[in-house]
């Protein structure tokens, strides 16, 4: 059985180091020579402190520096590792072998994604939801369309995000300018809502406290909890936004995880065409994390106080800050949902859903309280009383395992780790045998 | 020999089109039903009309459905036309093929890029500059860059550009919040300060009478004029630039073209380092309009007023909104900066300076005052006294050929027009052809 005073209270202390390198690195790097009388970003100036995957990775790297020869398995960031399926890989070749032909040679594509693939995306992922392939904006990933729409959306605005949720919501925010002073006391920035999402609420904001934001960030699934979010919340979401006349950012990258019924997209709800952009993505859906290639969804519905077009001006953006995803990315995608494409992704999934079953049972067997895994790829795993870095730190230093710690995600996932079910089986049984022997 | 009197005063004046257009679809596009109560960012409000370049595809398709069976030439946007060498394409298959395999499947690459293609970048393109891989940045192409430089440097910053330029300077300026009130009178936005380069001046501007700017935009060789700045116009905007203390974003993506000595970088200028950003290209280097690929290089000693390095949110900028170029097109990149690739990509530069050569001799046998297509694959050509849509919109009536009109550039092309070189070398003589019919 796990036992908190496992950590002791002289373990490293990750998170403070994060902070002190910083720390560190601004006033070491501030030099002497000519400065341009620029000034810095103030909003860059109020991020604080590196941005949590490459911290993770900056972690890793100090261990493996320590442990030169440790076989250190990667749970950490979300990252695929099975070989895309050879129908993708086929067509992207047989694709870049037309680019070397004066038949198969293609320059700028639209901005906007290719017609095929967005009619593609419009009818294989969103069936009969009414969604049309002009609404569609191909993307080299969500990430990438969240500044998007940071951009389209311009600063001052009250934002709400999950707490915990993917970190980049609140990063974006800042560098754009809606967040406002960060308060160290407790963990937040002023001008941001978090709308905590723990067990007690089914991970599922409580609306009824909730102050009226303009964006609302919402994943589901969730990362990192796991949770997707059932059909009686995302109404009352949706009836919320529309009583508050705010936009829900929807951010379903994980929705081919879902395995209890849960809806998949936003625009299952009724309604939510007036009040939603969904964002989501090749990356977890079929191993694309190093291709690169996403999507956004506005409605033609969804519109400003003004009347105003929301699609309009995210159009614009997309022409003027961007210029399409890589072609190649692109014909790869397209495979991804030919029927055939779509069986072989499917079985992509269901394999890292088979190793968040294994890393789930072995997790739950130690007698921890362990969340996500079943509609998600990330486990997310309670140490009451513990600080999530500190676990973080004795996970890693005495299992060689790399996880995520849960404040990485918000202050609401203090007390929490991440652990990833990307990775290949042996890996998976490997782990979740070093975690027993530790935790035991 | 050329008349002003061809363009009749009755001539379809496309400016004014796109203005309407823009106006129609403003209105017409306001919506009865739920709005929102998010208003609409007034940054996206200030945009004049749509971005030029779909603008002119926009044109093109209304072209094709007036005369649906005409040949329309397309020297419009710059868009590589000639496939790609076989050495490119035959790295991008060999990596495609590995992500169907075990030992080659590659998820997330680094953020900033493959370091491989950084050390290629720093080492081949910048030889003994003394660029540091760490210093350069991967990206998906110069305009994607332009736009995170932007919310790097956040808003309230007084911008310079050459006038005219490259619309994307201005467009993201204006989004990020530069730019101030647009003045129609002058056509030009309050805050920021056009730097006209004209012929008077040998297309550089006069820095005497240039106000000081926090951000100068500076592309050479120049888009649309086809000027490539000597040695000595490079070190007067590095000197003004550091006497002021500005930051020169300096946009190098034709650099490949410029065959007169002229440099290539803006770090062959002593105390560039200390001054500028360089975004760069795969697009027309090595034909990736569509592979999509650039990187941006900036420099250790670019430090802000407080004396905190660019480098540093630069860094932060790409982690947190970008998550790395496709890694099929970084393979593609690798591909061209290996001496063969080099070789390969030089004659596919070297096709389209024919072009332009091609171009060129056409235009000035017919008396016209013709610049550029000597270090750049875009003609600029004067027509005095006529206004640019007009002149577009008769070339393109009479010759079914897609040219840009010079005002699209920026108030300081008015009067000009811009051809590109970019096309197969039978549709360059068929243009010249038809132009030398129009224009005789």
């Amino acid at each position: 059985m796990y036992k908190t005073s496992n950590f002791s209270s002289n373990s490293l202390q990750p998170r403070m180091l994060v902070n002190r390198f910083s720390c560190t690195l601004s006033n070491q790097r501030v030099r002497i020579g000519h400065s341009t009388k620029v000034p810095r970003n103030v909003n860059m100036e109020k991020l604080q402190h590196g941005y949590l995957f490459p911290e993770i990775e900056r972690h890793e790297l100090l261990h493996l520096k320590k442990y030169p020869h440790a076989n250190v398995i990667d749970l950490g960031i979300g990252d695929t590792t099975k070989p895309l399926p050879a129908i993708v890989t086929s067509s992207m070749v047989d694709f870049v072998h037309g680019l070397s032909t004066a038949e198969g040679y293609k320059g700028y594509g639209p901005e906007q994604g290719e017609k095929a693939l967005r009619k593609a995306i419009a009818h294989k992922v969103y069936k009969d939801l009414g969604i049309k392939p002009s609404e569609v904006f191909v993307s080299d990933g969500a990430q990438c369309d969240i500044s998007r729409l940071q951009l389209l959306m311009g600063p001052n605005l009250k934002i709400a995000v999950q707490d915990p949720s993917f970190p980049a919501y609140i990063d974006s925010s800042v560098i754009i300018g809606h967040a406002g002073k960060f308060v160290d006391r407790i963990g937040k920035y002023e001008n941001i809502e978090y709308m905590t999402c723990g067990p007690q609420t089914d991970f599922f904001p409580d609306l009824h406290t909730t102050s009226r934001a303009q964006l609302i960030f919402f994943c589901s699934p969730n990362n990192p909890t796991g949770h997707a979010a059932t059909r009686k919340q995302l109404q009352q979401l949706v009836d919320f936004a529309k009583v508050n006349g705010s936009i829900i950012i929807y951010d379903s990258a994980y929705s081919a995880y879902i395995t209890d019924g849960s809806p998949k997209s936003i625009y299952e709800i009724p309604g939510a065409r007036e009040v939603a952009i969904e964002v989501s993505s090749f990356s977890k859906f079929a191993g694309f994390t190093g291709v690169r290639l996403g999507w956004t969804v506005v409605p033609e519905e969804l519109l400003y106080s003004n009347g105003f077009p929301v699609l309009h001006d995210f159009n614009r953006i997309v022409c003027t800050c961007f210029n399409g995803a890589s072609n190649i990315s692109q014909a790869g995608g397209l495979a991804c949902l030919s029927p055939e494409g779509l069986n072989a992704v499917q079985s992509l999934v269901d394999y890292y859903m088979e190793n968040a079953r294994i890393l789930v049972t072995a997790l739950t067997s130690l007698g921890l309280t362990v969340y996500g895994g079943k509609n998600a790829p990330y486990v997310w795993v309670r140490f009451p009383g513990s600080k999530s870095w500190d676990v973080f730190a004795e996970i890693l230093e005495n299992t060689h395992i790399i996880t995520i710690p849960g404040s990485g995600f918000g202050p609401g996932g203090e007390g929490y780790i991440r652990i990833s079910a990307f990775g290949q089986r042996d890996s998976i049984i490997e782990a979740s045998e070093r975690l027993k022997y530790l935790l035991y």
